[in-house]
């Protein structure tokens, strides 16, 4: 095991980084990469961000925080990344090339030569500790992509991993000059026309049993080729149902192809929504869990109400 | 002038406390009430808690925090008060009464004896500050209030008022035991069945003019009879048609009576929406204005379009 300092000694006494993070990242993964790739450069050191998918529009301002840099990597670093197999299928080559790894997922797979796995609300809080322990100067942008990172996976403070740690480091952050206002404004309060128009079918299609108990809402095929919204983009969505004051289980269902349906499912209190799902040969964590089922979207719903009264006697 | 410390010498020297707040009190307001009710009655003074209309339900919990005591106040505080009309009609016979004010508005009044203003993002960062100034514990009830009225005026950390300092107290009343993952459930996660319903016929009515650039909703009186919400709980409807991605105008448009319109304008970048508003004899500020209209919802829609187009050259 080696400590954090040990950690940026390793990395202060090389150069020519490759940072590498997991496919469809999210604003942690990116904040962490782009932070420490400024960090590097401004230590007059060669780093790229390699990703092996796009970059979401909305985080396209992460992009001007580095030089982009043509070399061959000497040491390389991921961040946010649990699994290497994240890395499939583009950057599949580097799965077993990474030096050190610095990730917050306690289900980190340690699959480097040197793993740096912390609990945090989000990545950034440990990249914003190990840029200071590199000596690097947090400026103006260093301060964007680790607010940036922290916002996401904080949902702007309001998820319940927040800790004391998270709004620290943010207030450490504001006072760098981290411009938090249009972050936030970018990152949460902007909502494109899809996605309203893709929450007003979700919104409408919502309904509740067992005295509001369980919420159930769906969106079709159909309904998403009219938006113009893939499935990939609706990924907020599952969140939706549980909202609604009373559920205890919120369902979503999303019709991936003609007959064959996504399920989601949100839980609160003592629903199990991994003992749920597994009645339907899926799983997950005890509050967030999924399957997939074969039919109508209607006779999914009928299934999934039959399970509620049969197996949890509601 | 008074300095902080004297004005916190001057209330540790009285007992019989009332604190009021204003009509209508949001989480800021009750925060602040409760939090120093509670810090007061620990430093073994009577302090009461006056408000001139009912605590929402989402707040109830404040109302475990402190003792009801039956007593005649020699010494009265306002906190989160801008202006003694605001105690109107309920508590009209204070107005004049009011020893010391304790606000965050800069636009505030200065109706006490002692008025004691400073630019915060909530009134319940000064009184936090004020607290410690008593040298009152900040336990973890009065840490539950103090967050509260944070996170109401800060929308969560996400609104440009959000500072440094909103941050930094966030993290010590978290460290107090603050219980921010149920409070932030309880006030920004969980929407009533009558909230979701609203929200799918603003997202239903909404259209889109001038290449997007305005965002128009309306809900009829018929619309709102049948959730059985009432004008007075609409209030964050009005927000929602900015948010759309390229809107820089955004308007709800609520029938309040039949044939009477009430407008709420919301604006981005270089559009003022108090100018807006003037055409329409009405006012208000640059990015949140108002005004009322007689006829038609689609009637009101018209002579918004006309506006934009005559005076806006849209």
């Amino acid at each position: 095991m080696y400590s954090f300092e040990e950690i940026a000694q390793i990395i202060k006494k090389n150069d020519f980084f490759y940072i590498l993070t997991h496919v469809y990242p999210d604003g942690d993964a990116l904040g962490s990469a782009f932070a420490l790739c400024r960090a590097l450069q401004k230590l007059g050191k060669h780093s790229n961000v390699m990703l092996c998918s796009p970059i979401p529009e909305k985080f396209g301002y992460l992009k001007e925080y580095v030089n982009i840099q043509n070399f061959e990597p000497e040491f390389i670093i991921s961040v946010d990344l649990a699994d290497a197999k994240l890395l499939e299928p583009a950057f599949e080559n580097y799965k077993e090339k990474i030096d050190i790894c610095i990730d917050h997922h306690l289900s980190n797979k340690k699959y480097a030569k040197i793993n740096y796995v912390e609990n945090a609300a989000a990545n950034c809080e440990i990249i914003y500790k190990l840029i200071k322990e590199l000596n690097a100067e947090i400026d103006r942008e260093i301060a964007c992509a680790l607010y940036s990172g922290i916002a996401t996976d904080t949902g702007c403070f309001e998820y319940s991993n927040t800790t004391a740690s998270s709004h620290l480091i943010a207030a450490e952050l504001i006072n760098l000059g981290a411009q938090v206002a249009e972050i936030n404004e970018r990152l949460f309060t902007i909502k494109t026309i899809k996605k309203l128009e893709t929450e007003k079918i979700i919104y409408s299609n919502m309904k509740y049993f067992f005295g509001g108990k369980c919420a159930i809402t769906s969106i079709s095929l159909q309904e998403m080729q009219k938006i113009g919204i893939s499935d990939g983009e609706l990924d907020g969505m599952a969140s939706i149902p549980i909202k609604v004051e009373g559920a205890e289980i919120g369902i979503t269902i999303r019709e991936k192809s003609f007959g064959v349906n996504k399920i989601s499912v949100r839980t609160r209190k003592n629903v199990d929504a991994n003992k749920f799902c597994e009645c339907f040969g899926g799983g997950g964590h005890s509050k967030a869990a999924g399957f997939n089922l074969v039919g109508s979207i209607q006779e999914a719903e009928n299934a999934i109400l039959d399970v509620l009264k049969s197996q949890f006697g509601w």
